[in-house]
């Protein structure tokens, strides 16, 4: 690969300065994303359309100096390919036609199978891969089995997750059930992604946070755990290194560490020295401006990335992002003021 | 008072049982809070009516062998009274006329005066206080200067809070100036409350999680600790304790410990016994249950009481609590198990 920074970071090598990407890199915030997206018609044609997912997947690196590209595709893929009916609206945010709520809903569902069902997240890493020529890394992804759980129970975003939570509370072993079943499909999505051609894998655990200790530990940790354990990884230096992300997970870094992943991605609201300095170099930790910063004048959005980096210290494991998604509202041009920024800052 | 539990675990007294209550607990869960509220007319006639408001706070203790009362009444009276048009609307949550946007915006507001322009609360807590007779002690509170700040600049309630946001990141020195008013307007409107006659004072910091840590500092604990040290709350073993309540705060109770408040308020994330380990017994904690938990069977919620009990483990200082407000759906007979269950595992 001519950029190696970003898997080299995620396996604690030297790297010449720290790499970065942002979580929906590939988004709203880019006319020329918006353009393709208009073209698609909608977002989940988007999504489930090869070429125009390889399309949007490549725009970001065109315009900056990002060390890694992230496949174009939606957390809710896999509950999509179950059955239960996803549409995506814009202001509305995802919805299921139908909702998993009882044993015989749990029953029914199967594990989907990656090529057959999922065979456009495939092909768009195909292309992807053929497209990026060997440029810089790709990052396959899927949601936690908690955070689709939520989806899928709830019938879409929640504020409150009442209904995950009340069929936790008084139907645990249901609960598991699901999980279990989501957990198996999983880790067969990318186990495929990587049999298709990524390079590092990341578990999005969106809705993690909500969750008390102990029912993180149980509902949503013990799962990711298993996923970890089952991806066909490879070992040593040529392993594709996996990343466990769970928004509002700070107290639980040292947890997540032991789960075997390679990296920890991080929401804004820990200092990450302080994480550093509980995790230490076990992990590469990921992250973590918060993405509003990137509304500040170029002087502040400098001034933060090179906090950022400060706090870090020195030594490889840090793979610069935001600490969740860039938001549809920011001006391209800050974009390249925080990339530009993460390398001058560290460059060693 | 015939029960000084909770003033006593407050200020890490001994105490026969945990004292136990819960945010929320004059609410719309119980019927007959639906009733007066119906007699009312809407929410914030409910509010601006001392003898109403007097009636909802004591309608839990007359269902409840609870050791607290909290006054009803709504973290928005502040910006209310300084004139910026609240409504509340369920469903649609707390709405403001006017935002606080601009350098002229922030120049026109002033410090209301707590019995000219919130005479009403501070006439509820007369006529609470002198109902209540001595049973157990009246909580009095307000929203953190960041939350309340929060309201005034979105308008109402946020999910990414893009407004103050970008107000902090491009124009950090006029969010200050909005965050000096607003504490002060908390300062005079708490020691009006404790002089009106709250026993104890608790300020609801909502929103202080989606900040980073330096954030935190900066824009809400800075302004919590002036908070604490203008009460006018006397010294010593008569003293009116204070809580601080940070949710999603589980990553900065050290900080908070050091703004000398007496205790602090945990959102349900945390596992309390974790939280004691880092703040040992410098101040009261109060929390966690997970407000869902009331949604299971009785056994349980039981056995959850027990574990945080558990967990807090020996000495005072603890006082029950759910780590959220009570939500509307929940059965009334679920809190009396909850109630019930605190004291009967806490007996000494």
């Amino acid at each position: 690969m001519s950029n190696d920074r970003f898997i080299n970071a995620l396996l604690r090598k030297p790297v010449d300065a720290t790499p970065v990407w942002m979580m929906r890199q590939a988004g709203r915030y880019l006319p020329e994303y918006r353009a393709t997206r208009e073209k698609a018609g909608d977002f989940l044609t988007l999504c489930k359309t090869p070429e125009l997912a390889c399309e949007v997947t490549l725009q970001p690196l065109e315009r900056y100096e990002l060390d890694a590209a992230i496949l174009f595709s939606d957390i809710l893929t896999i509950p999509d390919a179950m059955g239960l009916g996803l549409s995506v609206n814009e202001g509305v945010g995802p919805r299921f036609e139908r909702t998993i709520r009882t044993e015989k809903d749990v029953e029914n569902l199967s594990v989907p199978d990656p090529e057959d069902d999922l065979g456009y997240v495939m092909d768009a890493v195909r292309l992807i891969r053929k497209e990026l020529d060997g440029s810089v890394p790709l990052i396959g992804f899927s949601g936690s089995p908690w955070t689709l759980a939520t989806y899928m129970i709830e019938g879409g975003s929640s504020k409150d997750f009442r209904q995950i939570k009340t069929m936790m509370y008084q139907a645990p072993e249901l609960l598991h059930k699901l999980l279990s079943t989501i957990t198996e499909s999983v880790i067969s999505y990318l186990n495929a992604q990587i049999a298709a051609g990524v390079q590092t894998v990341m578990v999005f655990d969106t809705w993690g946070g909500v969750l008390t200790t102990n029912d993180y530990e149980a509902f949503s940790l013990q799962y990711m755990r298993k996923i970890i354990k089952a991806l066909n990884t490879g070992s040593g230096d040529d392993r594709i290194p996996a990343i466990l992300f769970t928004k509002g997970g700070g107290l639980w870094l040292e947890q997540i560490a032991d789960t075997g992943c390679d990296g920890i991605g991080l929401d804004w609201s820990i200092e990450i020295g302080d994480a550093k300095a509980r995790v230490g170099d076990r992990v590469t930790l990921q992250g973590n401006m918060d993405p509003a910063m990137l509304r500040a004048p170029d002087d502040r959005i400098r001034q933060e990335v090179k906090h950022i980096i400060d706090s870090f210290g020195e030594g490889s494991g840090h793979v610069f992002n935001l600490g969740h998604g860039i938001t549809p509202d920011i001006d391209p041009e800050k974009v390249k003021v925080y990339v530009d920024a993460v390398h001058e800052f560290s460059q060693s």
